[in-house]
């Protein structure tokens, strides 16, 4: 299992991230840290272990985690779907906690495959997931995606293509970040959602396809309009099953120090994740669930939120200023326009490789001093059509002013290789 | 992965657990709530978030955890080994934080086992290590132990039979519980340490064998002598090969609820065992990590483990003069008196079985309501010679007049089916 685990991007990256510590990061998924809520954790610390039951959040947990976090969960995600009746009637244990999501879909993926089974997914895609495929044996095959996000018909001309093949029943899952996504800042738009679901549920008449909803950039959502989750599509069918995991986490929209992620599971998957997560650690933090479920209960959160986006928001029109400033005058260069989310995808010439190796990598890093992540990282290593030419920008780390010059660095570079 | 971690004797015990909740537990291994440290947390959170250190500790760790901790742990452990000047020297990169030491014993077997590999245990042992084995498709074999822990000679026959039988290269791993170990509360004796690290080296010729030495109860000490660790014995071998993993945690002598692990492992493991937890989670909990450091560094720690051993060796006590007081008189029932840790071990005639499916159990939560760990889930599932007659009792939960009431309890449920 470990050698499967080994040679991930993100050990390189961050490697380089080590070697490079003089540079200005456009590179680093890290949330900003002025923003991070520490009289709050501190106050609601102090609050927890000055009452009763601050010797229980001192104890052990349970493996699926504190009820009450998974109980005032369930409330805020009926607000969040604006659904109230359905996700409010979600049996609680369905909702599991979990160290940050990545255990989330570490687990799921343990779950669901067998080495040489098949995961469909964005392209391109969360990198750090793509390390999780390897290190299960899985194989990823990338689904054309556009600024709306993965495209139903392609998912089904795909899924068309591994059955004519006879492969279709190595396909376990289709893995999708939802809102905002990392790399690209691209949501999957409201009328793709329930097509989305209706494409899986088509192809699970022999078997039961997956379709993974990583959340994790969904509340932070700065314009333009709220979507609803695919979760919130997924009915049960004519069999009583259901298809769609929902993975969300308090890291990006709170603290990640506290690393508490969250899932909510079709009710077959409740008892085979549990059974994994039983043997890795018994449950996560108990500790930090609490600390979690006392501001999501006092509404501490949803105020925290809000700071946040609009934070966030002035560094991503500072990004996009930055880009419009420095950039709009190479040729071929383009980039996307997010709503919410981290980052900005920005694509050059297809004669300009970004990854590692290439001549921009090395003339940012070393002469202007700045890093980004390389493109080619969020797709599968064994596509040969995977573009070479992009590059992810975060402006998680900087403030505005870091921004702009990490952007001005980076367009110094980029016109010294063009 | 799923179907193998499914079906553990830890499942089956946390239901019986809630099926029986009117009965006094002498089954949970919990710690004792009213020594947890309450004040100190608090305390200490609040000077943490209070600092400039607070936003980082709300930020992502690193994968091997906060370089705070694992600094002032090594002096700590150069402490515990009265041996300051090899433990002083160890890389920091060989000690990893985990989520709880039961990620760590995960990992590590994730790391060494191929489905099919054999791992040798003590008899009987930590039945949840098994369910680990389990998970991963690797196969326990019990080795012979008494009072004074896994005899070395033992370990060395049926390493030998495993030769003779071409079955040598499938062994991995020896894992002992080395200081009042759970169930049984059972140390390995001074003498045997050196001796299993000799057995484990000797063997090690054409492959690599370890020893986990998983050390959770090792600070939970109320008198006799205080052994070094098996991992002190392990000085690099002709090849500068090591072969010791020590694992310990902060859960038992601290508080589970910030599920804190650490182990020290053999350089050559330290790559592939981050590896995977990268893939799993990035990184355990970087604020509790933060709060173990500080009361680890101030001194705090070990005043609070002073308090703990004065309370658990009450507790000891408590349950040692009510086995004199209720079961004494009932013939061939027998006890060990450990000198640490949070078990007693009895055993009864061998005409009777404790089980979850045997009269004495069913007896006891039914009617006397008290529920204890059948002895038989100490050893592996498919060793035919496993006792079937033995409890593990705990003294960790219940207060010094629950314990004499469970154990009251108790005595008449063996009573009634003897």
């Amino acid at each position: 299992m470990a050698d499967r685990a080994s040679g991930q991007a993100i050990g390189f990256l961050m490697q380089q991230g080590i070697e490079n510590a003089d540079c200005l990061s456009l590179a680093a998924g890290f949330v900003d840290p002025d923003t991070l809520p520490v009289d709050l954790v501190r106050q609601t610390t102090a609050k927890l272990l000055g009452e009763s039951v601050g010797k229980s959040v001192l104890q052990y947990g349970t493996t699926p985690g504190s009820d009450s976090l998974r109980e005032v969960f369930r409330a805020y995600l009926a607000e969040l779907e604006n659904d109230s009746l359905q996700v409010e009637s979600l049996p609680l244990n369905r909702i599991v906690l979990t160290t940050g999501s990545q255990q989330l879909l570490l687990l799921v993926s343990q779950t669901l495959f067998n080495p040489g089974d098949i995961c469909l997914v964005a392209a391109p895609t969360y990198f750090v997931y793509l390390g999780v495929l390897d290190g299960v044996g899985a194989k990823a095959i990338p689904v054309t995606t556009d600024e709306n996000g993965m495209c139903p018909e392609a998912l089904d001309a795909e899924l068309q293509r591994l059955s004519d093949e006879g492969q279709l029943h190595r396909v376990k899952l289709v893995y999708v970040v939802s809102y905002h996504d990392n790399p690209a800042g691209i949501s999957v738009s409201a009328e793709r959602r329930p097509r989305l679901v209706d494409v899986v549920r088509k192809w699970s008449d022999g078997q039961h396809i997956f379709l993974l909803e990583d959340a994790a950039y969904r509340e932070l959502h700065y314009d333009g309009p709220v979507q609803p989750s695919i979760f919130s599509y997924d009915l049960p069918d004519d069999d009583g099953r259901q298809h769609v995991i929902l993975s969300q986490t308090f890291s990006k929209s709170f603290s990640p120090g506290l690393r508490v992620g969250v899932g909510v599971l079709p009710q077959e998957l409740v008892k085979p994740v549990l059974d994994l997560k039983s043997n890795e650690d018994f449950g996560s933090g108990h500790l930090s669930q609490n600390v979690v479920a006392t501001v999501l209960q006092s509404g501490a959160y949803r105020r925290h939120v809000s700071l946040l986006q609009q934070s966030y928001k002035g560094k991503r029109d500072a990004m996009l200023a930055a880009a419009d400033e420095f950039f709009s005058d190479i040729p071929d260069v383009t980039w996307l326009h997010p709503n919410g989310g981290l980052y900005v995808w920005m694509t050059l010439p297809e004669t300009v490789p970004t990854g590692f190796d290439s001549e921009l990598f090395k003339r940012a890093t070393h002469t202007d001093k700045v890093m980004y992540v390389p493109g080619e990282l969020c797709y599968p290593s064994d596509w040969d059509q995977r573009p070479r030419n992009q590059m992810r920008l975060s402006y998680g780390v900087l403030d505005t002013e870091g921004i702009r010059e990490g952007m001005r660095r980076l367009a110094s570079a980029v016109r010294a290789v063009v």
